[in-house]
């Protein structure tokens, strides 16, 4: 049975990055005989010049009917001074919550390969492997009411509302039980339960649920603990459970833990194991165009999307293992480059991992 | 005149740490000629042994009657199955906001002696010297409607409000660009503009405000940006002003950038520079009766207090050249301890600031 993906390159290096990509796929699915069959889409600031609108309901409709969804990045300056309603990320809002993508999976991985790239000392990140699950259709970012209003004295005041429910925490929480069962059997659960009803609620609910998976070891630490533990001991984490908006901090600087953000993969799906596979990083305005942008997260998204929504593994292991040994060769894009490698370009970086393939 | 002190040592180390901190007053009063009157009071888990809350209305009214006030650190795990309204970090809570303490700063500065014990690579934060402006009064922490409540389906919900107003808003940036003033010119609101409305007023109000200040340079981050730029080049930042709970999580981080975090201070200011001053670690309910957990946190906080509310910069100096001078001296707490320096108790180490003043 053909699988259907709908690309959507989105804005800045998107186009450049998710091309490689495509490439990968095909050769892919070329050799381990999978019938794939990708459509385009715009999404960002792509829509917006063509459409007026970040994302169209047809585009989203589209995107739902297919098995997944593989991203680039949305943004750039030349929309930032639209009113908030009508930016590009608003199509990244609009999507995952018009999808139901409420389980966001970022890992943070370090590349022996590229040891040297991080901002911390070797000892203290040599072999991390950390996943992050945040919760990514509701907290704060899509809470109600919000606002800015002019109160009485005439002087305005802006309000947002940080609001879950216990169905809504109780998947996540699943999700994230799962992952730590898959991997090292470890779970930590961040909040800011000394302050926060939501997250009084919230630490409640994965204590309830704990004992449905007696191999998971839980633990449950503060938000401003937790940021500064990644910077300490990253290693001691497994996986971390959090909501969107802690989600969105703490997952940013595992990533950068790592030094090497364009490696960096992520998948967001809903409960059918529908996914959006994008890569950690941002459109990066200030390069695109150039050509040098890194694709290997964009590539190792679509392995993830090849294991996690199109039952694809030994397509995803291949994938994953071109990309190791091209790193082993010495290849490297410009942001993850170190004296003594060969600087390489998007393209040609595409076309290494396609050969290794 | 003779300057009232109000000392509230908290629980775990806090008592340790504190009596260290008023003998480096002591001494420093006698040097400089300065009428002091330090008195105590209970605050944290210590009060609600004494008197069932965590800040009584007297201790409270007591220390608004002073000149500043020098707390410890509250919380410990006797007191983590208590109900959050009468938990010790509600006294914390009660004191700010009781006292109208909103800006809070926390300077996050990397002592040249103890570069080593960064976890960062020395060259990233080799002269490391920061300053967070938080927002200590408002937004999320003390936002009205929050709770937890059940819905029409039978299940609850838990929620809070991200709330701003403009006056809020103003005075805080107005504290963060005169401490830039002071400082390097540079200026970094972090907010979460391209999704929460609370901070697209965030932002207008510091770009309102910055035509006032043409020797600062204002530039706007992204919180997510924020904590990816503090791990991956935190020398990039001189002040950054964030609201409360961006605030406690960026100077968490900020402060384990340095490695030392049993060193550094910070204040809580109110309009008339009353301040409340205390160490940026916590209880260490671990260590606690050991005597071996670091004083020089309190002790620099406590010049911090001469300086700022107490107009005493003179003594101030003395007290944070006495503290450099001990570290030359290669003393160390366990927390800061490396090969070749000398493990000294936190009685050893208030004693040498002592002789060194
Ligand atoms: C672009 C922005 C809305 C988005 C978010 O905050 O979720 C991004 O930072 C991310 O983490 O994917
Ligand atoms: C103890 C807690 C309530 C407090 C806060 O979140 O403000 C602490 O983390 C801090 O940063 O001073």
């Amino acid at each position: 049975m053909t699988k259907k993906v709908m690309i959507l390159p989105g804005d800045g290096i998107g186009s450049e990055i998710v091309e490689q990509a495509m490439a990968v796929l095909e050769v892919a699915a070329e050799k381990y005989k999978l019938a794939l069959s990708l459509q385009q889409g715009l999404i960002g600031g792509a829509s917006l010049d063509a459409h007026g609108e970040p994302l169209t309901d047809d585009t989203l409709r589209a995107a739902g009917d297919c098995d997944a969804v593989l991203l680039g990045a949305v943004g750039g300056p030349q929309w930032d001074t639209l009113e908030r309603e009508i930016r590009p990320e608003k199509g990244l809002l609009k999507i995952r919550s018009g999808l139901g993508l409420y389980a966001n999976l970022r890992p943070a991985i370090l590349y022996p390969q590229l040891a040297e790239a991080s901002s911390l000392k070797p000892e203290v990140v040599a072999g991390l492997d950390i996943l992050i699950v945040r919760e990514l259709t509701g907290g704060i970012y899509f809470g109600e009411p919000r606002g800015i209003r002019t109160l009485e004295n005439g002087e305005r005041q802006g309000f947002n509302t940080y609001v879950y429910s216990e169905s809504e925490i109780e998947r996540i929480a699943r999700s994230a039980f799962e992952a730590a069962q898959k991997r090292n059997g470890k779970l930590c659960s961040v909040d800011k339960a000394n302050v926060l009803e939501v997250t009084v609620l919230w630490r409640e609910v994965l204590d309830r649920l704990a004992p449905e998976y007696p191999d998971v070891e839980l633990t449950h630490m503060y938000v401003d603990n937790a940021a500064m533990q990644l910077v300490r001991a990253p290693k001691q984490f497994d996986v971390i459970v959090t909501g969107n908006m802690f989600g969105d901090i703490l997952s940013d600087a595992a990533a950068m833990l790592t030094g090497s953000i364009g490696m960096l993969p992520s998948a967001s799906l809903n409960e059918n194991g529908f996914g959006l596979y994008e890569p950690c990083h941002g459109s990066a305005p200030d390069i695109a165009g150039q050509g040098i942008a890194n694709p290997l997260a964009t590539i190792l998204s679509a392995a993830m999307m090849l294991r996690y929504s199109l039952n694809m593994g030994e397509a995803a292991d291949a994938i994953e293992a071109a990309v190791s040994k091209v790193l082993e060769q010495g290849l490297r894009t410009a942001d993850i480059y170190t004296d003594g490698c060969r600087k390489v370009s998007t393209k040609e970086m595409g076309a290494a991992v396609v050969a290794a393939l």
